[in-house]
């Protein structure tokens, strides 16, 4: 008997997180006391919550029983009136409560999300280099990604996203700022997209994860404004990256409150409702913590800085920063050695650890093999001077 | 512009969670001082974990960086091993930790493994009645839900399943012990499916959600005895009920290493990683809380011993008890009202809430609309003989 068991056709489409499989370059080596590891492999802090929210957790771990027992499918109310406040303060646009919805992190308010707009044998477009979640979402659910590719900019161009657009295509997915590229999506080209997908009745998707981090004072977008906003345009964001709470999985996507009761079917299935503790740590964190996000975004904003003041002595040697903000710096090398082959040799020859363009890519695009993404929010400006240091060093 | 966007077909196909449908029933609904509401709607704790174990996540949260950032997509090294250990010696077998993955909770467990196993097109095997989020699971992801319809004993026939396997079949999923239907499935007839799913070359998921409360204190199966149970066997489980962290979002899956390399693929995607602070709760409690969880068995084997002795009241009255253990009992009712009508009046007019048979059967199966399921885990003694009392008296 031939076992064991096929794999279903749809999950053996897809393939491993590029992060895990980092993550094995780096299993069992030890580096030189002098040349330490520098990970710069994902976009995730590395360091506790404030000690303020990590002691309000507690308090509510002991005091509050509703922190313990389940919670509406769709999220804690008061965190969805929170965000919906917020929210319609910073995008000068009202937004209701019944437009939001919480989920176990961003990942899964894009899953279920895009589980509600695109079937098998139907396309989503995806801006490249993508993140590489999103292609994995769309090949185990059958879905066709189609890569738009991004010029020098890293910007999406309209008339190449408007070529793309055929009868199956059902959502252009844009994620500003940018992960893995770091730019920032002028507010005009959003408008621009919106136009697009409601022209051809699709769905414009739209991830912000790090609009916490984006350098710009002013409104990012007016896609809320739109008064017909409901029918086109899904907002996502992750609590994972603004008060360090990565590992309690709390996410937030808004959407007409229609497509919510549908998102519900979903959220129902795979995880009955996000977490307790953490939904309500994102709340008190909302309330409480603004001034220490803002001084967050001051420090980020200044590792950015010190990309770019730092990157000409790379620029020197051949070196290309195609894109750099939120948590991320997206370069091109000048070796003839490919990315791919490049990512693991530096982790040997310069302790740094980083991701290649191909987990990004396209297979078969060729220009992966000349990128790299180097996620510097973990380090510091010695750090991104060390990072530097080394890679202007390095003769694959 | 015909607007708003369709809905994804797959997502057309399921409906909303009944447990959903079932809450709006007592939205603004106020109860009469003298008879309060009866809710034997949801299987969850509603009180809260022990104190010593609210303390420990109070503790962790102040002094575990660990607890707030990403970890392991499946699951943290230490549970697995928990589990791994005491698995293999409540199941007289060795199960090893490469072999167990945690996710955010049981039915992520059960929505992560199918995903591998079956795809669009293809056929599940689920006993009727069946657990309303495996069917929810199978409509949205385009997988055909075969019902096995089980006799007055609830259990499934070998031969009558035997008939249903075709060459799209992809697994049989059984629960044990049962929701709803409460029945404790005998070993021997594990045994039977596990080899007609092997004969077939097709998965045995075994969801054991329960198994901290089955009545019986022989081992409840063999599977894990058998040589090649990686071929064959996956089973599901969940750390909400023994330990109450329902709103914590913990569960887990025992699989080939080999599947659940794929599994990780899909928690990657629509998860990252369980959450830090639950998976670490579920730590402790297995480690330190096993006499507590004997105290919470006993309980609830009290209060099933309870529906028993009470349910003479109800069966001269022309009710009939098909299946009771697990935290549910599931009946049939004496009226000419059918079921999907009677739960609702049964909140008006005796303040009882709990589930139509037409929330665990397929559409158009007459025998649900004589049935429901009491999810009897959060009434104790009194309660329970007061739910019989109302229930004794009415006429719909």
């Amino acid at each position: 008997m031939p076992l064991p068991l096929p794999l279903a056709a749809p999950m053996s489409r897809t393939f491993r997180s590029p992060i895990i499989a980092a993550k094995e370059w780096v299993e069992g080596v030890s580096f030189p006391a002098d040349r330490p590891l520098i990970n710069v492999s994902q976009a995730a802090p590395i360091a506790a919550p404030p000690l303020a929210l990590r002691k309000e957790i507690a308090r509510m771990a002991v005091e509050d029983i509703e922190a313990h027992i389940y919670g509406p499918v769709l999220g804690l109310p008061a965190l969805r009136s929170e965000i919906a406040n917020q929210w319609s303060a910073a995008y000068h646009a009202k937004i209701e409560a019944s437009e939001v919805a919480i989920t176990s992190g961003c990942n899964q308010a894009f899953t279920a999300v895009m589980s509600t707009i695109a079937a098998p044998g139907d396309e989503v477009i995806l801006p490249t280099p993508w993140y590489f979640n999103h292609k994995m979402w769309c090949d185990m659910s059958g879905v066709h990604a189609v890569p738009l590719a991004t010029g020098d900019d890293l910007l999406p161009d309209l008339e190449a996203a408007a070529r793309l657009i055929t009868p199956r295509t059902r959502a252009i997915v844009l994620i500003t700022p940018n992960n893995p590229g770091g730019v920032e999506y002028p507010a005009e080209l959003l408008t621009k997209f919106y136009a697009l997908a409601r022209e051809h009745r699709i769905s414009l998707v739209l991830d912000e994860t790090y609009r916490d981090f984006d350098s710009r004072s002013e409104v990012p977008h007016h896609l809320f404004r739109q008064p017909d906003w409901h029918d086109t345009l899904v907002h996502l964001y992750s609590f994972s990256k603004a008060f360090r709470l990565t590992g309690h999985r709390v996410g937030a996507l808004i959407a007409s409150p229609d497509r919510l009761t549908q998102v519900e079917k979903y959220l129902d299935t795979i995880a009955i409702c996000p977490n307790q503790i953490g939904q309500r740590a994102a709340l008190w964190g909302m309330q409480n913590l603004s001034q220490w996000v803002a001084g967050e975004r001051a420090e980020i904003l200044d590792r950015r800085a010190a990309i770019y003041e730092g990157f000409p002595t790379l620029a020197a040697k051949g070196w290309n920063l195609l894109g750099c903000g939120a948590f991320f710096a997206y370069v091109e090398h000048p070796f003839a050695m490919p990315s791919s082959e490049l990512a693991p040799w530096l982790v040997k020859h310069a302790s740094i650890l980083l991701l290649p363009g191909a987990s990004f890519m396209p297979e078969g695009d060729a220009r992966a093999e000349r990128q790299l993404r180097i996620a510097f929010a973990n380090i510091d400006r010695d750090g991104i001077h060390d990072l530097f240091t080394r890679l202007a060093q390095i003769a694959p």
